[in-house]
C-alpha cells in the first residue's frame, strides 16, 4: 500500500494584513499549506508552478519537511501573488489583488512517480485541470478534491464530471449550498453524494467542520484559539491533516479512522491560524501535534 | 440537597413565521422554554406573569410536565405577545412586533417555597428585576442568569452588580463581545469571569456552544438537524437542559458533570428547533432524550 500523497494546486506568495500585523510575499498557496500539514503524517509530492522570482529559502523550507518538489515547474515570469486583508472577525478575506502571473499557464504534468502515488489531493484549481490530473494518474486508492464558488458558477458541468471520480470532497457551507441549491447541510451533503463522492467534509471556520460519509454524520468543533493571527490556508491545512492521516491508515474507509482524521485536520488548522503564512505548521513538532490532539479528543470524550 | 429549580422570566404568546409554516399566539417565553426543558431532569417552579387571555390549555400543557405554576401571576390585560419571522438561514429573528402588555408591570414576588429552591435561573429580564429576585432568595447553591444586548447597552451597571452574585452566565457571542469589548471568545470569557461568574456558556446557534469554567475551555458542536422548523427558544431550552442536569447532580462544580450538562443542553435544544413553539420539547420522552444523548456523546468519543 503506497502512502504517498500527490497534491496538485497553487504555490503562491501571499501579502496579508490582519489586526495582528502583515506579511509581504510570504510562502502560501493551497498546495503549500496542504503539503506542510500532510507531511507530518505521510510522504508528500507536490505538483505546481512558480515563477523565476520564487525565493530559494522557500524551497529549503519545504525540503526540511521532506516534501518532494520535483513537480514544481519553474516558468518564465513571476509567481502567483495574492494580496488580502482580514477584518477583526476573520470571517471573510478581502482580496486586494490577485496577480495570477505564471499560474495562468499552469497545466499540471505528472511523471511516473507522481502517477503511482496511492493518494491524490486535487486542491482548488480549474476543474478541467483537476480532471486532466486524474487522467494522468494510475490507480490511486483515495482521491479527494477541493473547489470554490467561482468554479461552481462558471464550470459546473466540468466539476460534476470530476465529482463522479472523487472519493472525498472538501467544501465550505456556502459552496455546499451553491452546488445543490439546498440550504440544510445534511440534505445538501446527501445530494452531493449522489453526484459521486462517498464523503463530504464541510469546513465551517471557527464553527468547526462536518463530515458526511455514507450514512454517517459527524460535527466536530474547532479547537478554541486565543489569538488568531492569520487564517489564510486554514482550510488547506485542515485537508492536509485529514488526508495525511487517512493516507497513513491501513483502511481509510473505516469510520473510526475517518473520525480521527477529522480531529487531526481540526488540530492542524488550529495551529495554522496562530501565526502568519506557514510559520507555525512548517515548524511544529510531532510532540506538539500529539499533545493538542490528545487534549482535543479528551475534552470531547464526555464521560 | 434541594434539586428544585426556580426560574424567573417571561411567559409569552408567540406568532412566528418561518419557511416551514407559522404559529399564531403559540406558547412561548423564556421561562416556558426553560421550564419544559429542565423539567425532564429536575423539579421546576416558575415565576412570571400572564394576562387574562392566557389560554387554559397552556396551563395544562405545563402541568403535564409537573411544572409548578403558583408563581405565575395573572394580571389585568393581555399576555406578552411577540411577532417574529426567520429567514431561511435562521440566524437572526426579525421582530415584527413586541407587545409587552402585562409584562411591562412584571415585578417578581417570591413565596417561601420559591425562596427555598436550591437552584435559581434568572432568564433574560431587566437586571434590576433579576437582582430583586436574588434578594428574595434564601441560599441557593447554584445561580445562573441570561441577559441580552439591550440590557448590556442600557443597564450595564445594574448587570455588573448582578454578575457579582451569579455562578453561571449564559450569553451569545455578540453579547460576550459587547460586555467586554474583546472579540476573542476565550479572552472575553476570562474578562467576564473577573466580573463574578465562575462559568460562562456562550451559545452559538448551529455552531454549538462553548463553556468556560475556571481554567477549563470546552467547545461542543450542535447536534446536526435535518429540518430546522423554528429556532425560537432554543437558547432557553439549552439552558433548561444544562441547568436541569446540574440541579440533579450531587456536585455541579465537577467538570465531568458540567460537560454532561453541556451535552444535555445541546441535545434538548436540537429537539426544540424541530417543531414550532414548545411542541417537541413539551411532548418528548425520556427515552428519546437518552437515545439522542447517547448518539451525540458516542459520535464525539473519537477512538
Amino acid at each position: 500500500m503506497d502512502k504517498t500523497i500527490l497534491v496538485v494546486g497553487s504555490v503562491a506568495l501571499d501579502s496579508v494584513k490582519t489586526i495582528h500585523g502583515s506579511t509581504n510575499h510570504a510562502l502560501g498557496g493551497s498546495a503549500v499549506h496542504f503539503s506542510l500539514s500532510a507531511s507530518h503524517f505521510s510522504p508528500v509530492k507536490m505538483v505546481g508552478c512558480v515563477g523565476e522570482d520564487f525565493p530559494p529559502q522557500f524551497r529549503k523550507f519545504l525540503k526540511r519537511r521532506n516534501i518532494c518538489q520535483q513537480g514544481i515547474e519553474v516558468m518564465p515570469g513571476k509567481t502567483f501573488h495574492w494580496v488580502g486583508r482580514y477584518d477583526r472577525d476573520y470571517k471573510n478575506a478581502e482580496t486586494i489583488a490577485t496577480e495570477l502571473n505564471v499560474f495562468q499557464q499552469f497545466k499540471p504534468k505528472l511523471n511516473g512517480d507522481h502517477a503511482r502515488c496511492g493518494v491524490l489531493f486535487l486542491a482548488n484549481i480549474d476543474p478541467d485541470l483537476q480532471r486532466g490530473v486524474l487522467e494522468q494518474m494510475g490507480k490511486p486508492r483515495l482521491v479527494a478534491c477541493d473547489t470554490m464558488n467561482y468554479w461552481i458558477s462558471l464550470k459546473k458541468q466540468s466539476l460534476l464530471k470530476l465529482l463522479k471520480k472523487v472519493d472525498m470532497l472538501f467544501v465550505n457551507e456556502e459552496e455546499a449550498r451553491q452546488l445543490t441549491g439546498e440550504y440544510n447541510l445534511i440534505k445538501a451533503a446527501r445530494l452531493i453524494m449522489k453526484m459521486g463522492p462517498k464523503g463530504i467534509i464541510v469546513k465551517r471556520g471557527d464553527a468547526g467542520a462536518m463530515l458526511f460519509f455514507k450514512d454517517n454524520v459527524l460535527s466536530v468543533p474547532a479547537h478554541p484559539i486565543e489569538k488568531v493571527v492569520d487564517p489564510t490556508g486554514a482550510g488547506d491545512t485542515f485537508a492536509g491533516g485529514f488526508m495525511g492521516y487517512l493516507a497513513a491508515a491501513p483502511d481509510w474507509k473505516n469510520f473510526d479512522v475517518i473520525r480521527r482524521a477529522m480531529s487531526y485536520g481540526t488540530v492542524m488548522s488550529s495551529f495554522s491560524v496562530e501565526d502568519f503564512s506557514v510559520k507555525r505548521v512548517g515548524g511544529i513538532s510531532k510532540k506538539e501535534i500529539c499533545a493538542r490532539y490528545g487534549k482535543y479528543v479528551d475534552a470531547l470524550h464526555i464521560k
